[in-house]
């Protein structure tokens, strides 16, 4: 904040409130209009705006000094978070605040009442900051991708021929949950020709003899994301398919020998780009990308994102292959940035196979 | 539009890209800078702003007349829509937007890249719109409200003393999606004293012999949200428990008798407010609210919202009484305004038994 000519931060996305303020309320992230607003002067006491209902779940989770409440309705949070501005003594300062978030018209309010202050975007300040990890921030992403991780391979050992993609997920969800997941964002098993949708949710087709599944289990433990991804077959895997399994592998393989300390992030997926193009078969936009409480984070593994990584940094590895209309597969791990090098927290080099075995 | 003098309306939430185009691409909702954009001219084709790795998806359910398609980290959607809004000769008119909803940045990239355009918040228009519902809707509505009230009763049944909240959520969000729902939003299960919990998500918490436990089971089907509440006993309700319950259920009966066009939100609201007064009991700030592509969205039951109801309007009425560290009831039904008078979808007038009976 300081190098940045920061007086004070007002965070408000859920994932800046959950890592400045330890707990985003609950309803923050389905009724928009409930904002949470983390309040971080670069000296002295922070703050965190709560809506009143959720300040019992709040107020035994929040790092901040103090809670400032507001009635749904009555009050406007963002105002509230103005008024903690000026008993700060901070009117006339540089504040914070996250303009790839705050909608316009909150940023346009603050701006009226508190007319002689310089708002500043820090967006990037945070992405940036948030990058590295503490270990404790390491300790759950550790835990919770472990339990993804097994959660599908469990899945998959007890599905067989004629089981849906949505029992399957939702025994994924069950494990997840039963694993201490909060609770999980976003689930893709798609079989057969449904695994070449980028997004797919589980639905009720049914497992046939021969079909590629893919999967990727995506949720949050005490605000951190899980995302691993996993390809099954149910039966033997095509030649064709097997070749791509071994390639995407063998890119997973490489890609995390590269991971070190300043290697540049474009470097990683030029590797994936070249031996896809190589082998003719299409490629995703990026390889992989940071990890943390949001889902896709800094730093990216794209074409055209030049980071240089650094110790404690979390990354998913996840070469992809989609080929539209027939099969798509994939593997995702999460993979820690160490001192010298890195180590991957999952491992999914081994194709999964419906009802187990190997 | 022509009534509000705007030319050209760019919705950017999910609610109201779903609202207008028919479907809010999957990742939209998880990774906030995937932005979709519906750019509806008052005349002329419609277009939706979509990210290219969901095409597949989107193309299948869009009402829009023609996709824009961009490439992540390569283009800005927004400035996608401003090149929409010029191809169709409107970069001096009236451009509405959602700024309760779209960033501040891209507010302001939006009017650097159409310096001559009126940006005009729409976000009232757009919420007064949605308050009526078309027969489709409700139809929707009504069957995901059904499966939410059928999955938290049989869950109930199911369980028995012993079983964790935890086993109980994994029932429900397999019933839900098994009856057609896409995911659970939010799903609180709380038993005991997490009853009194305002959003208490299911735990490894044990029912009780005795316990209260409050279940509220919100989610979409097809973009439209269910939101249904039961209270549920395990044995049989104390006398304190069993009078509150009963007045809960009065208060949710008078309601609903006095739900019909014409009367005004905050009179239903002071029906439960002065009957939780002479009881005694804690209110909470409304006693329901509209229901659709969101989950709260105008008209409000609340002592400071004056809208007269509408024929097609669908309504959450919820009676709720939380005693902060001892136990919390609520029932809370779905109901469609009609033409005279209203129809209930759900039916939650009598208390949950966990092992089933009654």
């Amino acid at each position: 904040m300081a190098r940045e000519g920061i007086d004070v931060l007002l965070a408000s996305s859920p994932e800046n409130v959950a890592y400045l303020a330890g707990v985003s309320p609950p309803s923050q992230r389905t009724v928009r209009s409930r904002h949470s607003i983390a309040v971080i002067p670069s000296e002295g006491a922070t703050h965190q705006i709560v809506i009143r209902l959720e300040v019992g779940v709040v107020e035994k989770r929040t790092t901040a000094d103090k809670l400032r409440i507001y009635d749904e309705f009555v009050d406007d949070p963002v105002l509230i978070a103005a008024d903690v501005v000026e008993e700060i003594g901070a009117v006339e300062s540089s504040i914070g605040v996250e303009t790839s978030h705050l909608p316009a018209r909150d940023l346009q309010r603050l701006q009226e009442r508190l007319p002689k202050a310089r708002l500043v975007p820090v967006d990037e300040l945070l992405s940036e900051t948030r990058m590295t990890k503490t270990p404790e921030e390491i300790d759950v992403i550790r835990r919770i991708g472990s339990v993804a991780e097994a959660a599908a391979r469990t899945a998959v050992a007890e599905a067989t021929v004629g089981t849906t993609e949505r029992a399957i997920g939702n025994r994924i969800t069950e494990l997840y949950t039963d694993g201490g997941g909060d609770q999980l964002t976003m689930l893709v098993v798609g079989a057969g020709e449904r695994s070449a949708e980028p997004n797919a949710p589980p639905t009720a087709r049914v497992i046939e003899a021969g079909d590629l599944m893919r999967l990727d289990v995506i949720g949050t433990m005490n605000n951190y994301y899980s995302d691993v991804a996993r390809t099954a077959i149910a039966g033997d895997p095509t030649d064709e398919q097997q070749k791509i399994w071994n390639l995407l592998v063998d890119i997973r393989d490489r890609a995390i020998e590269m991971l070190r300390p300043g290697v540049l992030t474009s470097d990683v997926y030029r590797l994936y780009a070249e031996l896809m193009d190589g082998a003719g078969l299409p490629k995703y936009h990026f390889l992989g990308h940071g990890l943390g409480v949001t889902l896709h984070e800094e730093p990216f593994l794209s074409g055209i994102h030049d980071v240089r990584l650094e110790e404690t940094m979390v990354m998913c590895v996840e070469p992809l292959c989609l080929i539209p209309g027939r099969f798509g597969l994939q593997v995702e791990d999460e993979v820690l940035i160490t001192n010298d090098g890195c180590e991957p927290l999952t491992d999914g080099r081994e194709m999964l196979r419906v009802g187990g075995g190997s």
